[in-house]
C-alpha cells in the first residue's frame, strides 16, 4: 500500500461538534485501479480531483455500486468498525451483478482500516455521530460502446456524520413506481438503482411523505424495502421482515436486528409482508410499530403510512414498550464500545500509521 | 457559447480508412454546468479529463442519463444529423425519470451542430461510417448522501464509428433476467440500465449467443427490447413491434422504421409480441425475419432465436426478399445524403465556426 500523507491537512478546521452531514470529506481517500485484468496496489492519498472525462464509462453505462458503514469511536478515543466483511461480501456480490471485478478481502480490509487509522482524528465522538465510509467500484475506461469495461477504480472517500433522520417519518406505500425487477438489480447496491428510486421520492415528499414504502412491481402487494432501508413490521408481539432476495438488498443492519431481536427472545418472521396483512392488523389494533434499518440512520420509526389516498396512523409507542427503539438502543450500543457485544460484531481499528 | 479550440490538435493522426469504434475521441467536447438552479454557459473546449472526485453524485448514485447519435458525411463533404430533435426530447424524458434538471433545447442543439461543425473534419465519409454523437447528463456535486444532486454537467463527447454488427446474429430470450421493472426507468437511457444488462448478456455470451431479447420482467412471456435495439418480428408480411411504454425506451430508428415500412406498404402492428406467437409462427413456417434496430447498427439481422434449451434457426433471405434490409437501405440513404428524404428527417450542419 502506497501512503502518500497530505501536506495541507483540513482537520483543524473540522468541528466535531457542528458540521453537516455528507460535504465535509476527511484529509484522505484510498484508490485503487484496475487495469489489465488485475487490480494495482492501493494508494491513500489526498482527497481531492482526479482525472475523467465525460466519456468515462462508469457515469456512461453506470457500472458503478458502492457500499456504506460507519466507524465509531468510544469515550477512550478507540476506533471501531462494525461488521466490515459483511459490507466486503456485499460489494462483491454487486460486482459481479454488474459484471465488474470483484475486490480482494486484502485491498478491502487492510485499505479500510489504515484510511481510518490515518484519518481517526475525523471520527467524532459523541451521540449518534461516527465516520461515514464509502467503499465503491466504478468503470473508469474511457469508450462510447456499451460493453463491459476493461478498466475500473476502487475508492474509499469518508466523511463524518450525525444520523439525519432523528423524527418519525411518514411513508408512502408504493403503488405505482417501483425499485426492482424481478431478474433485474435489486439485490445489488448498483448506482443506478439511487437515481431511479429519486423521482418517485420526490412525488412522494409533494403529498407529504418522507419515504416511500417499495412494494413487488408486479402486484404493488409486498412490501420490499423503505427508501435505503430495510423494513420491519411489528404485529402483536411479532416482528416480520421481507425475506431477502434478489429484489431486495440484505442490510446489515436488516442482520443484525434479527439476531438481536432472537436474542430479545423477540420472535422474527422473515417472510413476505403484504399490505393487506399490515393494513387488516392496522384496523384491528394489532399494528404496533413499523420502522427502518440501515447504517445511515439504524432506525427510523414510521408515524404513519400512506396507502392509495389513505393515511393510516401508527401508535406513538414510548420507548420501553418500542421494540425498535430497544433494539436500536442494544445495537448502537455494540456499535460505540457502550455495550458487550456477544456476536464479536465490532472491530477495533489499531493504530498503526 | 465559449469557443475555445484546441492548440494540439489530433485530427491529423487519425486515419478516416483505420480506425477501431468508441476509442478515439474527437479533439473537441461540449461541457455546460448547471448549479444554483440553472445552466451556465456551454463551452466548447478540447477533448480531455476534467476534476471529478470519487465522491460525484453521479457515479455514486447513478443519476446520469445519455443520448446516442450520429452525424454522417455525404460525397461532397456536407454533414447531417438525423432526427435530432427526438434525441433532444429523449434526454429531457430520461432527466425528467432521474430527477434530473432538463436542458434546454438551445443548448443542446446549437451546441451539438457547432461541435459537429467544429470537428466535421472527424466524420468519416464511405459506407457505415459516421461520427457517434454522445450527450450525457451526469451528476457532478460532491455528497455521500443518496438525495437529488444540486450540481450536474451536461457533455457532448463523439468518436467516428464503422458500424459494429454487420454479420447475423443469435439471440437468447430471457427467461430469468430482466432489464426493467413495471414502474421503473426502462423508458429512460438511464446510465443504470446498461450495466445491469452486462452480466446478464455475459452468460448469454456463453451459451453462444450475442444479444439477449429482453421480455417482461413478470412473466417472460412478451418480447420487450433485444440487447440496446427496439426489436421487430415479421410473421407472413406483415411487422411487429412491442408498443413502447415505461418499460421500453421510445427508439429513433424504431419510429423511423415504423414509418418507412407504412411508406413502403407494409402493414405494420405497434402490438404485444408474446414468445409463444412468435415459436407458433416459427412452427408453422411463418416467421420471416427477427431483427433488431437502433442508431448504432441500423439494423441487426437475426440467424436464431434461443428459447429455454431449444434453438429456432431462422431463414436466411435474400436480400430483396428481407422486409429489414430493404428498409435499413433506405433508412441509410436518407441519413447519408444518398436518398430523397421525403420526412424531413435529415439536418444539415451549416460551417459556421
Ligand atoms: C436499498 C437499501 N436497502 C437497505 C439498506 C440497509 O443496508 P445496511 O443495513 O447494510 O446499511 C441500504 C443501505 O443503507 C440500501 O441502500
Ligand atoms: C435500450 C435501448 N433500446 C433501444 C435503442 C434504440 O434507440 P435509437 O434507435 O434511438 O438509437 C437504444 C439506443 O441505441 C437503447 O439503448
Amino acid at each position: 500500500m502506497i501512503i502518500q500523507k497530505t501536506t495541507q491537512p483540513r482537520i483543524h478546521n473540522f468541528d466535531p461538534k457542528n458540521f453537516t452531514f455528507g460535504n465535509d470529506f476527511i484529509d484522505h481517500m484510498l484508490i485503487c485501479e484496475y487495469e489489465n485484468g488485475k487490480w494495482g496496489e492501493p494508494k491513500i492519498m489526498p482527497y481531492g480531483p482526479l482525472g475523467f472525462t465525460p466519456a468515462m464509462m462508469g457515469i456512461n453505462y453506470g457500472q458503478a455500486c458502492f457500499e456504506g458503514m460507519k466507524a465509531y469511536k468510544d469515550k477512550n478515543g478507540d476506533v471501531f468498525l462494525f461488521r466490515p466483511e459483511k459490507n466486503f461480501k456485499r460489494i462483491n456480490k454487486s460486482a459481479k451483478r454488474l459484471a465488474m471485478p470483484e475486490i480482494s478481502e486484502e485491498i478491502f480490509m487492510e485499505g479500510l482500516k489504515a484510511l481510518v487509522d490515518i484519518d481517526r482524528d475525523w471520527v467524532p465522538y459523541g451521540e449518534g455521530t461516527s465516520l461515514y465510509l464509502r467503499p465503491l467500484i466504478f468503470a473508469t475506461e474511457e469508450a462510447l460502446k456499451a460493453r463491459i469495461a476493461t478498466k475500473y477504480m476502487f475508492a474509499i472517500v469518508a466523511t463524518p456524520v450525525k444520523n439525519y433522520y432523528s423524527e418519525p417519518i411518514s411513508v408512502k406505500i408504493a403503488d405505482y413506481y417501483s425499485r426492482s425487477a424481478s431478474g433485474g438489480v435489486g439485490s445489488a447496491k448498483a448506482a443506478g438503482n439511487y437515481a431511479a428510486a429519486f423521482y418517485p421520492t420526490k412525488l412522494a415528499n409533494e403529498e407529504g411523505y418522507e419515504q416511500i414504502i417499495w412494494t413487488d412491481d408486479n402486484t404493488h402487494e409486498y412490501f420490499e424495502e423503505s427508501g435505503t432501508m430495510n423494513v420491519f413490521v411489528r404485529i402483536n408481539d411479532t416482528i416480520y421482515t421481507p425475506p431477502v432476495s434478489e429484489k431486495i438488498l440484505d442490510g446489515v443492519t436488516r442482520d443484525s436486528f434479527i439476531q438481536l431481536a432472537k436474542h430479545n427472545n423477540i420472535e422474527v418472521k422473515d417472510e413476505p409482508i403484504s399490505v393487506k396483512l399490515v393494513l387488516e392488523a392496522h384496523s384491528k389494533g394489532e399494528l404496533k410499530e413499523v420502522w427502518g434499518v440501515g447504517t445511515a440512520v439504524v432506525t427510523n420509526v414510521f408515524k404513519a403510512l400512506g396507502y392509495k389516498d389513505k393515511k393510516y396512523n401508527l401508535p406513538d409507542l414510548k420507548e420501553e414498550e418500542s421494540f425498535s427503539l430497544k433494539l436500536k438502543k442494544q445495537l448502537v450500543g455494540i456499535q460505540t464500545n457502550e455495550a458487550e457485544d456477544p456476536f464479536g460484531w465490532r472491530i477495533k481499528v489499531e493504530k498503526k500509521y
